[in-house]
């Protein structure tokens, strides 16, 4: 058999990140502030990565915490709000490790539906009136993990104001933001906020890269405090060796150059991945996203995702199944992430899925 | 004012860190495996620095886990064995973080009296004989954070004997093991233990520098598999930039080098120390370390230490009060840490110490 193509990983292929850009940075890094690469350093990060972060969203540096990626920070932040039994609303469908993690922590999770403008927010509010006083909600705003839907302007302004309604916090998870490749950018429901209901979360992951393990919190000064406390309980501090090396990335003008080699690559590979699947699996629907990594195909009803996976395993392509990011339903579809496949597997990719998809029905007919 | 002088620090002065080695090491780190660098990794850590600290320890690599410095590892091992009420055992006086955290879960910590070689292990057996059924014993073998204290061989076999009796985990905390500048080595009881008994943590903090942030946990395989459940939820991986580092530094034998930079450097510092402690503070009391970066110091009996730590503010000398370290008691005593001071300013450092010694005594008799 080939080798295999994952549709799987949401991760950046290596052709796409600047390698010999981040070993220059690391190396000025020691050059320019061994002392603080070297150091413990504090809870709250490297301290210019930190003012870079302020500047960046308009910010004081008493809103901002970096730490070892942004999962890390969400941990945090869950830790802080979520108690055992508190409901926390969050997206249908949404990223696997959120849901995850909020079970584990036993959080009452209602999922509300997403739609291709974002999540619903009548549904939301319906269920605000019905008595649901939930203690956060938490949303990706822009080319949502796992379905690539972006929320509108006027749904962002809708759940503010059900926010400060309710008094729910607003968990505000962008990684994404920056890897925008079509439409227009909308301003974050940080920026919207002016009654402290936001708390911010986004990271370097997807516009450096995985390894260096560093996102960051922005939200009001005495959530972060609170939040930084536990933090320094916790670990002492992030890391200093890969903050200073991502701050030296981004001063020299190299995290720009970054995010447009990345979104040019993304862009190229929507095109190829709608193009084949229009081709090869003519009745799958989907909606080609503006910028992200991931795209949500609904195969026809009666689909079982289940039986493509396994097949799709011998066929030698991977992805991750719809029902993966909800707690029920999803059994007919699949998440698509363009990030870690080059422009020449695509096709081939699409081939072997839609072999999968072939041999799934045929299987389910005998 | 002259500069403050630090003896506060538990942190290594920036003279005996190897800067350029690692500087060195992580472009090798970029130029060597640039995949391995930049991606997300799993939560195991970096493979190669895993599979270095599995050599060292001598044990299978299923057995290691690498974490985001060691008290990321110490959180971890916490949240999986201590809950509400659980009583745990640790050295008496012991880490103030560490006391803080088991505090902060809610653990019934009995602290156990710590002696120049080690826990009092006669103390320990009448307690569990007496009933106490700890979870765990929190041990730092070698060295002791704050008392500088190394546990000696009989005594780290009586408390895995204890610990096989009444089943009870011994966490072996053991940062300092490799900067031993005096006397020999002993085994660890990681290496003595054949039952399971023993959970070890060590760091690279302390032997390539804090700022890396890299600690590790050795174990039997099932609860580090546990513990790296919990790590992925956590943070997907801990950073593999900082890691591969440290593994590049390690193997290319500019650890060994950097090592013997820091043992060099520590055994001046507690020449000169202990020097002028005998000079200017005759009649102050302790037991010169054979390694590590901390001294305990007792002042006679009836020395406030609070007083004597506010006249050291106005001096411009630093220290840790040595009731910080305990629940109750400690009023005369302090830890000095000499692994920040450089040896030109622990001479007028104690100088200044002994004037703050002096001006409290003059104040109580006032």
């Amino acid at each position: 058999m080939a080798d295999t193509i994952s549709f799987a990983r949401g991760a950046p292929s290596l052709d796409i990140v600047d390698v010999e850009g981040l070993k220059d940075a690391a190396v000025r890094a020691f050059e320019r502030d061994p002392a603080g690469v070297t150091a413990y350093g504090t809870a709250v990060g490297y301290v210019p990565l930190r003012e870079w972060i302020a500047a960046k969203h308009g910010v004081d540096v008493s809103q901002v915490l970096v730490t070892n990626g942004s999962m890390q920070a969400d941990a945090f932040l869950f830790e802080t709000l979520v108690q055992q039994g508190d409901p926390v609303v969050v997206e249908k469908p949404t990223y696997d490790r959120t849901l995850l993690n909020l079970r584990a922590r036993g959080a009452d999770v209602r999922m509300v539906s997403l739609q291709p403008d974002g999540i619903d927010v009548d549904e939301l509010a319906g269920l605000l009136e019905d008595g649901l006083r939930p203690t956060l909600a938490h949303v990706i705003p822009n080319f949502q993990n796992p379905a690539g839907y972006t929320l509108s302007l006027e749904k962002r302004q809708r759940l503010l104001e059900l926010a400060r309604r309710h008094e729910f916090v607003v968990f505000e998870d962008d990684p994404y933001v920056d890897i925008r490749f079509a439409g227009e950018t909308l301003p974050t429901m940080l920026s919207l906020d002016d009654a402290g209901t936001v708390v911010y979360a986004s990271s370097f992951s997807k516009t450096v890269c995985p390894g260096v393990r560093v996102g960051y919190l922005v939200g009001p000064a005495e959530r972060i405090a609170q939040i930084t406390k536990l933090a320094t309980n916790t670990y002492i501090a992030p890391n200093m060796l890969a903050q200073a090396t991502v701050f030296q990335f981004c001063d020299s003008g190299a995290l720009d150059r970054s995010v447009a080699t990345v979104k040019e690559a993304l862009a190229e590979r929507v095109k190829l991945l709608t193009a084949a699947l229009d081709r090869e699996l003519p009745d799958a629907e989907y909606v080609a996203p503006e910028g992200g990594y991931f795209m949500w195909v609904s195969l026809p009803e009666g689909t079982d995702v289940d039986a493509v996976f396994e097949e799709a395993k011998g066929l030698g392509v991977q992805f991750v199944k719809g029902t993966d990011f909800l707690l029920e339903g999803g059994e007919n579809t699949m998440r698509l992430a363009y990030s870690g496949v080059t422009a020449d597997q695509i096709d081939e990719g699409v081939r072997r899925l839609a072999q999968a998809v072939e041999a799934a029905r045929s299987r389910a007919a005998a």
